[in-house]
């Protein structure tokens, strides 16, 4: 059966002129009642303009999310904050709300002034196409992703369904890449926030394709609130959804060829397993020798040096696959073994960092040559 | 004129066969006379065991160094402890000194049990072979570097003379990779040390080739004393040998085709400004971007607001060569001529960040397809 969004729930897409391949560049969510919201924002002190716009929004309750994908408005200025009121007024005419009801998302490249002509002309007929179909605003959000990101889950009577993109700049904190959810369960504001904040801890902030963190990274979470539901219910469907689009960012890394969890256990805390993972997922070297299925270990082992001072490297194991290679401080087993473990397109790294508690575990990606190619010439 | 080491000081170099190129591969550094010496070594908690084996001398005098490349025995348990002990205590049988006196360094490869054998055969007859022409050492040492690397200064009457390697795992902290210092300059042995602290947190403490950290990096500086010299003056010499040899480095990053000098003021301090310049220097994306000479100046600036989350985007304005591109938040000038300005083999890319006194430059390169290739398969 084909996703929809849940009921009360709708969307459309079109092509308005931002990519200059003519493909599908500009989506909206429309609620059918004004509807409680939830929502995370990078950290970044660079946030483009629109994030600027949601994080200032006090209403709890919206009526539409406007998306542009070709353009990230980021650091575009004193024009491009004018330009996202300009966007979201002229939403709020077409969908007989106010401005303040309408929250704006971008995604592209920074620095290049939103053409907010184009988005305002195409607007109109944009929220009168509306439907219950998501796959193709999920398609109109895309920018380097070759493949549309969509998930779905049930909390008891009520579902989420959710929206995603992200392939590159891909290493959120706090928040994430460009993801959108919608559900009619029934639960308050605050609950709302408190589930969104949950879930994305667990899903969008353990994933790393290159460690660069974006001006744009948001998450939204929109209820239309008609099927009463748990909170635990809500929790657990939303952060499945979000495990699901997270996994599906890394799996579509730009140039990405292998997916490589990095399990770290054994920290004294998941906060310190999670940087120590996302340390390792940030070495260049790390990475160019997963894309070569080199089981370069020590590559591992002086990350987590870097990113702890404290390690005791005695009570270090590490594993690639089922292979041991390193052992309690020692090196161990077969390279042999290892490297045919990393040879498919998907394999697991595992890092024991000491006797603690705290364990978390990374999704990450390799470093091709087609990675650098691919944004060695973005701009010009 | 050929460089030749100050006065008391003499190398050698051999292929021992650790290298299966059958290139030179173990050398030494030999004091006429116990020297007094100063050394940084990487502050990664996975450090190799020569750096253990370093950290842990407490004689202030000693009469060499014995340096291998092509294995870094880091990460090599308790046999490579051993190793290391073994390799100290024949060099020491050699030279007719204890194995208090001797220092050792490795570069090359982690996880790889270091073939003791090898040295120990090769040493007897290597300290017999030693002079003043320090370039067979400079070559022995070199990993994945193309070109030798040494420099020297006058102090006076005094000379100080550089030796390093270093192409990639390239990103020092509060010590560096692999370079020996040698003077003939007579200084206490606080004050060498004071020396050698100051010189490196100014050079090898600001490059960055890959934001990997070593597991090896280690600055020795040797010194034979005998030409009294005042230390404002062994400062300024042994800085200018550093930053000498610290910019070779970057010059001859692994797979580099750019060399890119972030320069960064404005900042709340120095500390906070060599942080901003090293976080762009480490941002896969920017440096995919120099590599194609693409002006993306959006990635320097969410690389910066990644950094520092109290940066304020209306203050910063940045410039790549003599163009701004981004001026008080506003995007400005001309992208052509700031590719232009990237299009050579050096360029630098400025930032001012606020309005602070804290400035610093960082050296570093870009991110090449080369880079990656070259580093997929190192081990197998």
């Amino acid at each position: 059966m084909a996703l929809t969004w849940p009921q009360g729930i709708y969307s459309a897409a079109v092509a308005c002129g931002i990519k200059t391949t003519g493909d599908q560049d500009l989506g909206v969510i429309v609620a059918e009642q004004p509807s409680l919201w939830a929502g995370t924002f990078t950290r970044n002190a660079s946030a483009a303009a629109c994030v600027h716009w949601c994080r200032a929004h006090s209403t709890t309750r919206v009526k539409a999310i406007v998306v542009n994908s070709g353009n990230a408005n980021a650091c575009t200025g004193v024009a491009g904050e004018a330009a996202v009121e300009m966007v979201a007024a002229h939403a709020a005419k077409a969908l007989g709300c106010s401005s303040e009801e309408i929250l704006v998302a971008s995604t592209g490249t920074i620095g290049i002034p939103l053409p907010t002509d184009r988005i305002i002309t195409a607007l109109g007929d944009l929220v009168s196409t509306t439907s219950a179909d998501p796959s193709s605003f999920a398609t109109a959000i895309l920018t380097t992703d070759t493949v549309m990101k969509t998930s779905s889950a049930s909390a008891g009577d009520a579902t989420v369904v959710g929206v995603a993109k992200g392939a590159a700049m891909l290493a959120p904190n706090m928040a994430t890449m460009l993801a959108f959810l919608a559900t009619d369960a029934t639960v308050s504001d605050v609950a709302l926030q408190r589930v969104l904040r949950a879930a994305v801890a667990c899903s969008f902030d353990r994933i790393s394709v290159d460690a660069c963190e974006s001006t744009n990274d948001s998450v939204f979470l929109l209820s239309s609130s008609s099927v009463p539901t748990a909170e635990t219910a809500l929790l657990d469907a939303v952060t499945q959804v979000c495990k699901d689009l997270a996994e599906q960012m890394v799996r579509d890394a730009e140039g990405g060829s292998k997916f490589v969890r990095i399990q770290i256990s054994g920290a004294a805390d998941s906060a310190m397993a999670a940087g120590l993972g996302k340390a390792v997922a940030a070495s260049a070297l790390w990475r160019a020798a997963a894309n070569g299925s080199d089981p370069n270990w020590g590559r591992v082992l002086s990350a987590l040096g870097a990113h702890d001072r404290s390690l005791d490297v005695s009570n270090v194991t590490i594993a690639i696959g089922a292979e041991t290679v390193f052992h309690l401080g020692e090196p161990v087993g077969s390279l042999e073994a290892a490297s045919k473990a990393m040879s498919g397109d998907e394999f697991t790294v595992s890092c024991v960092v000491g006797p603690g508690q705290g364990a978390a575990e990374i999704l990450s990606s390799d470093l091709s040559p087609e990675y650098v190619k691919l944004n060695a010439e973005t701009t010009t």
